[in-house]
C-alpha cells in the first residue's frame, strides 16, 4: 500500500470555528464536504487532540470559514500553528458572529456555512462529525483555496539547510582564486596570492 | 441561506467501482475525503438511487479511481451519465482489478484506492460509507482533477439557444443593406434595392 496515493485526494482549506460558553476557538482543517442535499449536510473530519474538536463536541456547532486564494501564510499560521489551549486566538480580533453566535472570518474567505451536529463517529485519530447546514452565506466572489493550491503556492518553501548543502569548493577571499573540491586540506596555500586555508570560504552546489 | 455557498467546497472527482458477485458497476462522483490516518479511513458520499450504492451495500467493497487532469468528457460521460441499471458499462472494457477484485481505472487517472465498508449511515438522499482503506496505488504524476475543473474546463459548455439570442438588426439579402431594431415591420421595404422583409435575414448581438 501506497500512503501517496491518499495524497491525490482533493481538498479545500477552512477556518473551523466553534464557540462553548466562554471559551471560543479556530483552527484550519482540509476536511470537509457535502454528503446529503436532502436535508443539508455537511461531513468534517477533526483531529481528537485538537481542542477546537473537544468544544465541537461540547456545544454542537461549528461554523467553516471556506478561505479563498487570496489567503496569506500568516493567516494559516495564526489559526493553525498554535493550540488553542495555549493562546487565546479570537482575544485579538473582532469577528462576525454566524446565528449561533460562532465567529467566522470576514477576510480571505469565500463563503462561511454554519452547522450543527447531528451525529459523531470516534474513528481512533479523528472524531468524524455530520452536521445539519443551519445557515450558509457567499462572502465573496474568489475562488476558493485548494490544498494543493495551499501546499503549491501559500505555504513557503523551506529553505536549503546549511548543512543540507554541499561544498563543492573554496574561494580565496583575498584573490578569489577558486580551489575545485570539497575538502580543502588545513595547510593549504593559495597558489595565486599565498594566503592560507583560514581565508578561504566554501562554495556550495 | 444561500445553497451556493455550499458549492465553495473543494472536490476531487472519481470513479467509483464495486463488484458484488457477477454484477460490477462504476459511476461518477466526487464526494470523497480521508477521515483519518491511524487507521486509515475515507468517507464517501452516495446518491441512494444510484445503482452503484445498491452493490457497495450488499459486496462491502469498492475502489476509488481518482480521475487526474488529463480526462476526457467522454470518460466522463460513459460512467457518469448513464446508469448501470440501464447498460452493463464494465462489459466493453477490460479493466484492472483490485485486491477485492473491483474493476478499476487504468487511464486517465492518477491513483486507486481499494476500501472495506466499517460503517454506512443513511441520510436521506445519500449514503454515507465510511471505509477502511485496504490497498493504495499511485498510477501516474499528473495533478489530480478538481470538481471545479472538470466544471471550468472539462465539461462541454451550453451551446447558446437561438431562442436565447437577441436580435439587434435585420440584414437585406440582396443588397446587405442593415436596418437597425430588433423588430423589422412586416411591411417594410429596402431603401436601397426595394426588396421586401422577407428577403431580411435577423442580425444576433
Amino acid at each position: 500500500m501506497d500512503n501517496k496515493a491518499l495524497y491525490k485526494l482533493s481538498y479545500g482549506v477552512f477556518m473551523l470555528s466553534t464557540k462553548a460558553g466562554d471559551k471560543v476557538n479556530g483552527c484550519i482543517t482540509n476536511t470537509c464536504m457535502q454528503v446529503a442535499n436532502s436535508p443539508t449536510r455537511v461531513a468534517i473530519s477533526v483531529l481528537n487532540t485538537n481542542y477546537t474538536c473537544d468544544l465541537i463536541k461540547e456545544s454542537g456547532v461549528f461554523a467553516l470559514s471556506v478561505l479563498d486564494e487570496t489567503v496569506t501564510f500568516e493567516t494559516i499560521k495564526y489559526f493553525g500553528f498554535q493550540s488553542g489551549r495555549d493562546v487565546d486566538k479570537m482575544s485579538e480580533l473582532i469577528l462576525p458572529t454566524d446565528i449561533n453566535g460562532v465567529p467566522y472570518m470576514g477576510w480571505q474567505t469565500c463563503a462561511v456555512i454554519s452547522c450543527r451536529v447531528v451525529s459523531q463517529t470516534d474513528l481512533g485519530s479523528h472524531m468524524l462529525f455530520v452536521a445539519e447546514v443551519e445557515d450558509a452565506q457567499v462572502i465573496n466572489e474568489h475562488a476558493p483555496l485548494t490544498y494543493a493550491d495551499y501546499q503549491n503556492r501559500v505555504k513557503p518553501k523551506p529553505e536549503k539547510k546549511l548543512e543540507d548543502r554541499k561544498i563543492i569548493g573554496w574561494r580565496c577571499k583575498i584573490c578569489k582564486y577558486v580551489y575545485e573540491g570539497s575538502e580543502l586540506p588545513a595547510d593549504y596555500v593559495c597558489p595565486l596570492c599565498g594566503h592560507g586555508a583560514e581565508d578561504f570560504e566554501p562554495i556550495y552546489g
